[in-house]
């Protein structure tokens, strides 16, 4: 049994964490995922994110998410991508590798092309560093697949903001933004590319400018189109 | 004016921070030094250390030296690399050039090779990945000296047992620290060297398992002569 790594990516306010709820309750309702937990293709799901997903990695996350205290020296960028990287080598080994070789499906909150979007098109920190950076964190571990939830920089900073108080990454400029956006844009369009800058598999682009029910009804269909792909062998597809 | 990168490196219990302190109160009754200073060779003396030269590097410091708590998973190899990476890049880009480019002589409490010989020689991680992570991170400044302290391990880890309680790199195994040893060994013999993995710059060794006054004594001289050194124009040299 080899579980499978789903990513979810996408800028602030695109709906990741309710989306990766929504399919896990709807996978736990599926037919097709019983039978493919009975007949051992699957162990089962399991949920996780970047940064954070393990104990040190909370610590992590919160140096990275930490407003910034008036006077304090600002945390600087390649600092920042170096915190990244610490958080994601952590987390593939404590975490992604050993469920992936239980079996597990791993849906995870964001991996290496949020990095690519945020530090490399927002930061604008150099792409091959940050190529070389994902690299040595994920030891090469690779999703099997990427759902970009794609919805324009405006509307996902303005559901953020409902949110409440903006974290150190939702205070940044809108023109960071537009640039974080335009990163994954390329990321898509580059999937596979020889000048692949990212760690990830395919990546599928979900329009997350929708209602809610409509993105996940979305996120559900590609789920089930790489069902039948990665298990052929298993009947009674949906 | 340019200032100097004076880096301390050595073992644990060594007498690193001693001797630094021992140093900067030496400098700052040497009639020399006073000269330098009002011959606007030289800004003033600084004192730093990594990790934990800055804001952000103290809180990464803790991450860093924080016992393990019994159960949780234990902070990998990787990730500690990655984290005194991240901690070196804001303590250069923030602290060291700035104070360098004023003209400081900046007396640093550990750097690039402590890398190689406590993640590189002691954890055993890849000398090559190591070298990559240390010029992201410094951005290819070199120290202007290195001074190795070298004590035996057996004698270093008494003295720092002597301190209290011992934090999580002090705990490590003994052969872990007769790596980290040999480690420095290496480097001190191998600069300079085409296949230098350290980013630091001319090594002086001094023998550190003697009385603190003659190992200052030691160092006292090393300077003295680099003094002579690098400011050859300067009259009047001790």
């Amino acid at each position: 049994m080899q579980g499978k790594l789903i990513v979810f990516e996408g800028g602030e306010g695109c709906g990741k964490t309710t989306q990766i709820q929504q399919l896990h309750r709807w996978l736990m309702g599926q037919e097709s995922l019983k039978q493919l937990q009975t007949q051992k293709h699957i162990a089962g799901i399991k949920l996780t994110r970047e940064p954070g997903g393990t104990e040190i990695g909370k610590k992590i996350r919160q140096l990275l998410l930490a407003q910034q205290t008036p006077g304090d020296a600002p945390l600087l960028s390649k600092t920042e991508l170096l915190l990244y990287a610490a958080d994601r080598a952590q987390h593939v080994e404590e975490t992604l590798r050993p469920w992936l070789a239980q079996g597990y499906w791993v849906l995870c909150d964001r991996y290496t092309d949020s990095t690519v979007a945020y530090q490399g098109y927002g930061r604008q920190l150099d792409l091959t560093l940050i190529n070389t950076l994902n690299q040595i964190a994920t030891g090469g571990l690779k999703s099997d697949l990427t759902l970009w939830l794609n919805a324009p920089p405006a509307v996902g900073l303005t559901r953020a903001a409902k949110r409440g108080q903006a974290d150190r990454i939702e205070q940044a400029s809108k023109d960071f933004h537009h640039r974080v956006n335009a990163g994954f844009t390329v990321l898509a369009s580059n999937h596979p590319s020889p000048h692949d800058f990212s760690s990830s598999g395919p990546t599928a682009e979900i329009d997350a400018n929708q209602p809610i029910e409509v993105v996940a009804a979305c996120i559900q269909q590609t789920i089930q189109n790489r069902i039948a792909q990665w298990y052929p062998e298993v009947k009674g597809q949906p």
